[in-house]
């Protein structure tokens, strides 16, 4: 089989475009867009050509370039937007240690004791995620229950006061108000100043952990826990920095890829066991999204962080609540305890269960269909971060809108005695009564999601509950993908919890209130519906809600539901988050290769031909191919030097871009003529001190003298890279490159001799589509 | 570096030994430690030296061996058991397929539809898996639960009647016979039909799943639930049973290594699930255990059976117990609910609880070491059947001894009213109380330790737990490691449960009996601690014990005192399923390699020379090279066959031991003359009819006129084989053959020469001792 030289698409390019990205090099807030940040080993050669049927028009992210720059674009509306394509400008992570001389003297300097007090602050480091992670949970926790305690009550009293007075009208207002200004602050950090923080995290996270490099994703700043979590383990685990420009000179061991991600990891599962009171759930959420190369002793860290995270969380709350040392709720959502005796349930009820995970599936569909429309239109239309700010804050006040007229209209009203509302408003009830549709508005939604498992049957008319779901549920999918850090977990449960109480009391109605048919129950079946629906998980989701519910039994109806909502879901579109993945063109590595895949080779897979290095390198070619930015490789195979012969040679190491600009920032070369001095020593500690944010070539000044040293690869290279041959099978490469994380996996012949690379993009652009394989294409931004 | 020649021990072998090893070839039942079982592809050439300080003498297994064949051995009992040998009669599970031209083209032709039926197959099985695992749990549970029914009946009237008339010593002497002739019984059908099915089958499972082949561990016996599940798993997956000698004709798709594990790894979870009400800590400990190569839907796959297995047990022993879909109660091993309000814990506590890990951790120790002892006494004196029945028997009787005596002399009465004792026994106390002795000795376990959990403070004297603890603690060391099916499980938690409580009782004495010491809660802190220290799982028991407490606050201190446990056992001696596993010389891979192994290449841990195959062969030579009983390799490389050479050729692939055997067995072979001529065709089925007991070479019949036939492999060899270069370190090395479940891994110079081959016995022959690196010597029995 012939190789087939890989395309890149190129088509009405502004020729600002590559001077915008070029200024940006040099700012820190650009950096990762830029050149420096594109493509694997690979050459781009504008000329190579288009299969039929490709899409040539790739500017994908120059809405976003645009909204980076704010320069006026010649014709910003004409880009189409499309998903089947796959960005280069997202580096990979690298797993695999490049075990270079450096490396393996430094590893065999270390004794036995000395690894253990590694592994010994691996725990400390552990401990201090939990903790911190526990505490960001209590500081998030307080500050968010007394805002909305304060705006709850100032709105109550606006309300009550005008409901006798009339002129409700004011309060609308009022209520809008508070909402929006509120909002625009979070609106605004986001959009002008941290565009990583919008969302729930998720994503992002699940891609970091994948393996993908997304700029600034574990750099210091707000967000919902399981973010706040990685933030925190990213930060504390590198002993420094660079967002508050401090150094503590500790840890200096864990600066790399590989520990850097271990921690990311333990902080995302801290994050979640923090959030749901689920240590468990959260270290299978960060098994399930990350870990496809971990080891017994990573998950038990990873454990730990998670138990002391929930630990931290009971312990400093349970004192705040004054019932000093009651460790019995944890979370900050507390779904309450089920209890088996009160709400089990039956073997005749699992065919019910498996159907309402059938209207999870089929409305979890439509929620992601309409969300991915209205972030298409948001791409197309809304990159400004005004505009940003400002639908942000429609949307704010629109929800108060939709909530107050809801509630005005709404005639329920409950008697308040033994409820457990906790701003009831009477509005135009009669004394001793309170309005049942204010119950699920005018609370924070874990609450109301808690009353909705919990209370009493005949708590809520199913009129109530019906408008409420229909409302929240457009109002849910406008705010997700708001340049607000917000997330999807809450809304999808309240939308589930809603339409499955609504569910259960049909139920009893057509059962004639059978004791079986507690509303709570199919509450909670609902909320796992709609939220397996929309987001698709399902092991560490049903250990996150066992976890919640504090309920083993539950288990097997929750992992029912799940799955059948996924699979219903999946026939449809696909899962959220993955959604918004693949609209940011991430290269994401799934679990398998495509199953249909065995017919494709390394050979057709590979990117070739390959830039390589010789073992001794001139200094100016070193320089010219790092600052070629039609290519921007980021690893280059080292073959043996032998400067009589032109012909392909043996691979002999593998040498990364960033070891590469150290080596010249450190002047590591000699005179040609002086081939047998010794080139001046580096310590690994050089190379730590650079990561992560090594410095682009551009900023480093060669002279012209220079330019004819040579420079010895030989004790810097990685000297056993891991090769495969050419006649390998996709899901072979696919399985090697998964299992051990690596970035750059070399192609070579039966003689040893490099013939391509293969690299994250050149597995991630295979895809199952609906008709069999699809190759997506590359886009340089 | 030079390389270095790999070393065999022999001395004194008895010539019979081989003798018995081939006759043994033949007969199903000492299939796999027959030569045929042995070593990687390796030479093994004795006159290779040995290093100072090795032990010379190997043979470990000559006592199974002789178990087996009763043969008399000349010098039975000179020969020193040593635990620093690693033996190669175990062979190494494939996980890597082989990806030959068969097997592509097989993968080609399924199209997308067709794998989603093998994906539903597998769902299926895993359904399946679940339902059978948790039927047989049930059927444990209902024959355990009426055979000891029946037993604590029969005594107790008997006893009844003898305390009043005097000549209670008959009451002992029914007791003991009873104890000792269903000991009898199970005992004689381990030690003369199933040696595998001794102890708890933990440690089998855990090697299996590491990817060492045990015979017969998965073929159909009873045992254990994680044991039973694992099997199930097996005989399923595989749609046929080589012991009942029946083939269904499904599921030959999963007819190899990489699918029976997964489903083995599915059927070891439903196992735990069933017998502990844990499908989490089920997953979990499959995970834990095996899995260093997983992935997500595997993963949920093996929830999918734990939850099924669970809801299977309940459902049937619901409707078993007459108060029918109450599934509130999972599990075989129930602990009762702990309810955080009456048993909560507060952070002062928390000292306390790692006080009890560390007395776990050095009971634990304590128990291992002396088990250890046993271990080795029975290993050189106790080897023929009829001295393990009648040592089983023993046990069983002096069991019923000392709980008789314990109870005889025993003077703590507590009043009968309001306890939940299921067997009261009288003797010498008053009307209308029973002797407290005879709760802890006259029950199952399983339910002792649910009453030393939960029975209210005071229903114990500190004098009958303190002798209870003493007594059991040496007859469960006893016990564990006769030839009967037993766990180390529940007698752990009962001895942890025993003086978890003394140690509660004495400090509600020493803090004048304040509210928060509840004796129930130490009791389950102790029965942690002590099954921690003894085998010294963390993650899959913390959720194990959470699961089977249902409460998820207890997590934290239970994980708190597994860790403390394991910290300070480690410190002085092994885990016990680890200390058995060594004790068999068993190659178990762990998660990484020792630490200071950097200073290691795959140079020095390579097997070599290695036997090459050209890759159109003589049959001649492949038999000569299959027939070799000195080496019996089971892999080979295939090189380029250039007939006008000699020197060492460019690796083309890699052909399994077996696959030869059926290339052979079928005749697939051209004439010399007729080169040309299209060779015989296989089908990837007639590999898989013959998965996975592959006849041995000897009974193929191969005519002089054939073995100068040649043989093209081009066809079956696996064409991409990974390989390493000579420089990568041990840890690389360590790294790929872990995460991809390797079996053979070529080691080539820079011309991709073979220069060497690494297996699994290479890799686990490297050790962290107490002075730093070890190496162990390889054994071939």
């Amino acid at each position: 089989m012939a190789n087939v030289a890989k395309k890149v698409s190129w088509s009405g390019r502004d020729p600002r475009d590559d001077e915008d990205e070029r200024a940006g090099e040099t700012t820190p807030l650009l950096n990762g867009t830029g050149p420096g940040s594109a493509g694997g080993a690979r050459q781009f050669t504008p000329s190579s050509f288009l299969r039929p049927g490709q899409l040539s028009n790739v500017d994908l992210n120059e809405d976003i370039r645009e909204l980076e720059t704010e320069l006026p674009r010649p014709y910003p509306n004409e880009i189409p937007h499309n998903e089947k394509l796959l960005s280069l400008k997202y580096e990979s992570l690298d797993y695999d240690n490049s075990e270079n001389q450096l490396f393996l003297e430094e590893e065999r300097r270390i004794n036995h004791a000395a690894f253990r007090t590694v592994e010994i602050k691996r725990w400390v480091i552990c401990a201090m995620i939990g903790i911190l992670t526990g505490l960001v949970a209590c500081f998030i926790d307080i500050v968010v229950e007394n805002l909305a305690g304060l705006k709850y009550r100032v709105v109550k009293d606006n309300i009550d006061k005008f409901t006798e007075k009339g002129g409700l009208s004011f309060s609308l207002l009022l209520w809008a108000t508070l909402n929006a200004s509120v909002v625009m602050v979070g609106s605004v950090i986001v959009a002008f100043i941290e565009p990583v923080a919008a969302g729930s995290g998720i994503p992002q996270i699940k891609c970091y952990l994948n393996g993908v490099k997304i700029p600034h994703v574990v750099r210091l700043k707000e967000g919902p826990m399981i973010h706040s979590g990685a933030v925190i383990a990213a930060g504390i685990s590198q002993g420094r920095s660079t967002s508050l420009k401090r150094d503590f000179k500790i840890f200096e061991y864990f600066r790399r890829d590989t520990e850097k991600r271990d921690f990311v990891s333990a902080g995302a599962a801290a994050g979640v066991s923090a959030a749901f009171g689920a240590p468990v759930g959260g270290v299978l959420f960060s098994l399930e999204e990350g870990a496809s190369f971990w080891n017994q002793f990573l998950t038990w860290r990873i454990f730990f962080a998670s138990m002391i995270s929930t630990f931290t969380l009971n312990s400093v709350l349970s004192v705040y609540h004054g019932n000093a040392w009651d460790l019995s709720s944890p979370g900050l959502i507390n779904f309450g305890r089920f209890d088996s005796e009160k709400m089990g349930y039956t073997i005749q009820e699992i065919p019910i269960f498996i159907f309402m995970g059938v209207v999870g599936g089929i409305l979890g569909a439509l929620f992601n269909a309409l969300n991915y429309w209205l972030t298409m239109f948001r791409i197309r239309y809304i990159h400004r971060p005004c505009l940003q700010v400002i639908e942000a804050m429609l949307v704010a006040a629109v929800t108060a809108a939709v909530g107050f007229v809801m509630i005005y209209c709404s005639r329920d009203c409950q008697p308040i005695q033994g409820s457990s509302v906790a701003y009831p408003l009477q509005l135009f009830c009669a004394d001793g009564e309170y309005n049942s549709m204010a119950t699920a508005f005018f609370n924070t939604p874990e609450k109301s999601v808690v009353n909705l498992f919990h209370d009493p049957p005949g708590s809520y008319n199913p009129m109530t509950l019906g408008m409420f779901t229909l409302m929240y549920f457009f109002l849910a999918c406008w705010t997700y993908g708001l340049t607000v850090s917000a997330g999807v977990f809450i809304p999808s449960l309240l939308i589930g919890a809603a339409w499955g109480r609504l569910f259960g009391i049909s139920l009893s109605y057509l059962s004639k209130g059978s004791i079986w048919a507690d509303p709570g129950k199919y509450a909670l079946m609902g909320a796992a519906a709609q939220l397996g629906g929309i987001v698709r998980m399902t092991l560490s989701l049903t250990v996150i809600m066992m976890e919640a519910t504090g309920n083993v039994t539950y288990g097997f109806p929750i992992m029912l539901v799940l799955m059948t909502a996924k699979i219903v879901g999946d026939y449809f579109v696909e899962g959220l988050y993955d959604m918004h993945i693949q609209l940011q063109s991430v290269p994401f590595l799934h679990w398998e290769a495509p199953v249909t895949s065995h017919s494709l080779t390394a050979r057709e897979v590979m990117s070739t031909p390959v830039t390589c290095l010789r073992r001794i390198e001139r200094v100016g070619t070193v320089v010219d191919i790092l600052s070629d930015t039609s290519s921007n490789h980021n690893g280059f195979p080292v073959v043996e030097s032998n400067p009589n012969t032109t012909q392909v040679a043996g691979l002999r190491g593998l040498i990364l871009r960033s070891q590469l600009i150290v080596l010249l920032k450190h002047k590591v070369f000699v005179e040609r003529a002086n081939l047998n001095l010794v080139q001046r020593r580096l310590k690994l500690k050089d190379f730590r001190d650079a990561y992560p944010r090594f410095p682009p070539i551009q900023s480093i000044h060669v002279s012209q003298d220079e330019r004819e040293c040579m420079i010895d690869l030989s004790e810097f290279m990685n000297p056993s890279p891991y090769t495969v041959p050419q006649e390998a099978s996709l899901p072979r490469v696919f399985k090697l490159f998964r299992a051990l994380g690596l970035r750059h996996l070399v192609v070579v012949n039966n003689h040893n001799e490099v013939v391509g690379m293969v690299t994250r993009k050149d597995l991630a652009r295979y895809r199952l589509g609906k008709e069999g394989l699809e190759e997506l294409s590359l886009a340089q931004t």
